[in-house]
């Protein structure tokens, strides 16, 4: 079979560009690989828009205390309507220092689950919780996140929420059959310019967006290879996916805001992906440098290329472009583009918002080139005028509390809301799962060549019951 | 045949993915769509590095002088060592108008030819001249390149010089046989901060370049459809082409400095692209505010979506973006980007120099995160420090000429400098055909979901003769 493919794929291409009639062609498109779409089982519906009944104080039990963990940890400590009932890690002194930070804000202790390997199993077993909050690596987002769900918690959790497609399957279904929340953690979300430019997206500022760029690009170099011990990745499990796969395995922190303000999921999903990434140099002469040309790490075989660079279609026929590049000395950048026909913002190297001369909205600015940005004035007044709602709300609060400039307390915040209010969440099943799944996506296509790949539909259908993206607010 | 390849894709994507053994099969990749590579025709060899006998002075025609060829008159009276011999535009008064510039500059008028759509052919034709320069629209670059060098006559044309692989072959073969220059006028490899970073990147400041972006973002909507008579495009044949084709067809400003950089062609070449455009919005949307919604221009179909991204893979595994949009109203942009495992630079939307911390290089560099960019004081040594030899010989005299602030001015410069000592020149046709041949390639993966296509080697092998890129100069 493989010779057959192999001769077949030389056979089609001799036969369609040896002759100047590849244009007559073109009705013999390449398509995409694709997925299968398993069936949903029978009796079951889609979770779209789920809301269920309010949640007055919301339990909360918090699995993985490394990284990211005790931050949230603090956050909800600031938060009303909650109440912090178990926290675990499988480090016990962590559990220790997080206990602290309850004492601290004059709250009880919480239950503590740790030192052993799936200590987090009877946290999801207690029978008095409602949310289980998941920050731990990548690895045990899925099974954590499955076994809460089986044992009817409603589930917040790190990014990447799954790494494979199979698994993005299994969440669907566990949150369809379970009709529990399942929430990825996309704080890039909730970043003021990230909430303004939504706003403005929704309110037509831009006219139709026809493309949007992100991207994570931030130097990990030295947290790649830092010892666990001295606050490295636990088990260095992030230099362990570096090393064994490629493509861009952490692409929702740049298409999570982007996909708002696509309304994907709400009337438009992504159809492919074409993926390509550089061969790997930089941790080749990090390790080099660090540890000398002779060491086991400037050794190893990296696959993970330092730059990825993927482009999606989606239905409507807009594009997005989403890069990852962990390895590079380069400034920190999740891009944030939006381009429409009115007009165009990016949030890096810095915030800038160009408007349409030709167009009303821009009559306000006067002396502004088509090809110019607007002037500190005119940008100052917009974010004025455009803040989001929900920033207006809780910034302030937000800047106090803290967490990557307070966007993370504003999704902490968001997520106890619409617990509380009996509303659906602002990031559903689907938007965690479809974010994630180019991790398996792009792998896919950097190892054929760039192949272009589809999106398996999540939703089966449902993405397009609502037309356009919004918050769900207390009427 | 059409029902096999479509039979087979459905299946081929169906043995692949229907289970879970998709890792498994991964020798047999999807390869890239491969344009056939026609023999070269015995006794022929390449021209790469080709040089000349030095000449001495360098005799002119120019052909076309409608948007571009008015300035490049103007240029070369201020460059020793030429004759403009010939003007030669369709329309009289554009010769007359060069005339006149002549005359201003106290030079005797050239011949004209003019009236007719083949009056070039005449000026081709002549015994007197060495250089056709060729400033006209797309169309008519590759015939006008052709029957200039069956003449004789050595060919410095705009840009892109070719729209078709057929072409680009065309034109190689031409060069090859009749061993005459052919350069495609890529200005943006002349402009000073181009220039300066293609310096630092060959003195290995920013170590091994691994990813470079360009782009030719330029909202030309109100150009394209403005009436020729009052400044737009003879025969709206920019807006004619954006009607009929898609893809990328305005690679080159973009490409050249990052192939250079990138020593593509030298060591180094692009081995296959994968491209991919949103619809169109930004012209009907255009078009219906400027023409009301039941105009012509409103309801015609354009195929050239408004955004197209292309991501190319070189032999050596390095990775280059490439974007296309001219419909959007967005600030100009052409990027160039070069990231490498020491630093990283980017030109849009403001000039900006990054270099990793851990380096030596960095050490004059105090207080400098890994993620900030230069200060400018820094910024501004580095540019002092690494301003490139040819920007610093004649940079000045560019400004005061003009073209692009200057870097019109250096190219022609740096063609008359070569031609004039008998050295290769700096981009040669095999530089031009590739970076032109992103129109054809582009069009056909947009048109097939995106799919990898693969680049014809147009040097038949010769990008390994030599190791690097650089500029040649007299001893």
């Amino acid at each position: 079979m493989k010779h057959t493919i192999l001769s077949f794929a030389i056979l089609f291409s001799a036969l369609c560009f040896s002759c100047k009639e590849a244009k007559q062609i073109q009705s013999d498109v390449i398509k995409p690989i694709e997925f299968p779409v398993p069936d949903r089982p029978a009796g079951v519906t889609d979770v779209v828009n789920l809301a269920v009944a309010p949640i007055d104080t919301v339990r909360v039990g918090f699995i993985g205390l490394g990284m990211r963990g005790p931050g949230a940890v603090k956050r909800f400590t600031h938060l009303e309507g909650v109440k912090i009932v178990a926290l675990c890690d499988i480090h016990p002194e962590r559990v220790e220092d997080c206990q602290k930070v309850l004492r601290k804000a004059g709250l009880p202790e919480a239950a503590d689950y740790s030192g052993s390997a799936d200590a987090w199993k009877k946290l999801c077993e207690r029978d008095d919780i409602d949310l289980v909050y998941i920050s731990t690596d990548w690895d045990t987002h899925v099974p954590m996140s499955l076994y809460a769900m089986e044992h009817g918690k409603h589930v917040a959790c790190e990014v990447p929420i799954a790494l494979t497609v199979e698994d993005c399957w299994k969440l669907v279904d566990m949150a369809e059959k379970t009709r529990l929340h399942c929430m990825m953690l996309e704080n890039c979300c909730y970043d003021f310019f990230e909430m303004a430019t939504l706003n403005m997206a929704q309110k037509g500022i831009l006219g139709e967006i026809v493309h949007a760029e992100g991207a994570y690009i931030h130097d990990l170099r030295q947290l790649n290879f830092e010892d666990p011990a001295r606050g490295g990745y636990n088990n260095w499990w992030r230099l362990e996916y570096n090393t064994h796969h490629t493509g861009n395995p952490y692409a929702t922190h740049g298409l999570g805001p982007v996909a708002q303000a696509l309304n994907l999921g709400r009337g438009d999903r992504m159809e492919y992906l074409v993926s390509l990434s550089s061969d790997q140099f930089g941790m080749t002469a990090y390790a080099e440098k660090k540890f000398g040309k002779d060491s086991e790490e400037a050794k190893r075989e990296y696959k993970m290329g330092d730059m990825n660079t993927s482009v999606i279609r989606t239905a409507k026929g807009k594009s997005i472009m989403i890069q990852h590049d962990v390895t590079s000395p380069r400034p920190y950048n999740r891009k944030h583009a939006l381009s429409g026909t009115k007009g165009y913002i990016e949030k890096y190297p810095r915030p800038g918002i160009a408007l349409d001369p030709s167009d009303e909205l821009s009559v306000n600015f006067e002396n502004l080139s088509a090809h110019g940005f607007l002037p500190e004035k005119q940008f100052d007044e917009m974010m004025k005028n455009y803040e989001h709602p929900i920033t207006r709300e809780v910034g302030e609060m937000a800047k106090k509390v803290g967490g990557h400039g307070g966007m993370d307390f504003i999704m902490d915040y968001r997520l106890i809301y619409c617990l509380r209010n009996g509303l659906p969440l602002d990031i559903n099943v689907y938007d965690g799962v479809e974010w994630s799944c180019l991790g398996e996506l792009t792998e896919m296509s950097v190892k054929n060549n760039s192949a272009p790949v589809a999106f398996p539909d999540f939703t089966r259908g449902a993405w397009k019951k609502q037309q356009g993206y919004h918050h769900a607010y207390v009427k």
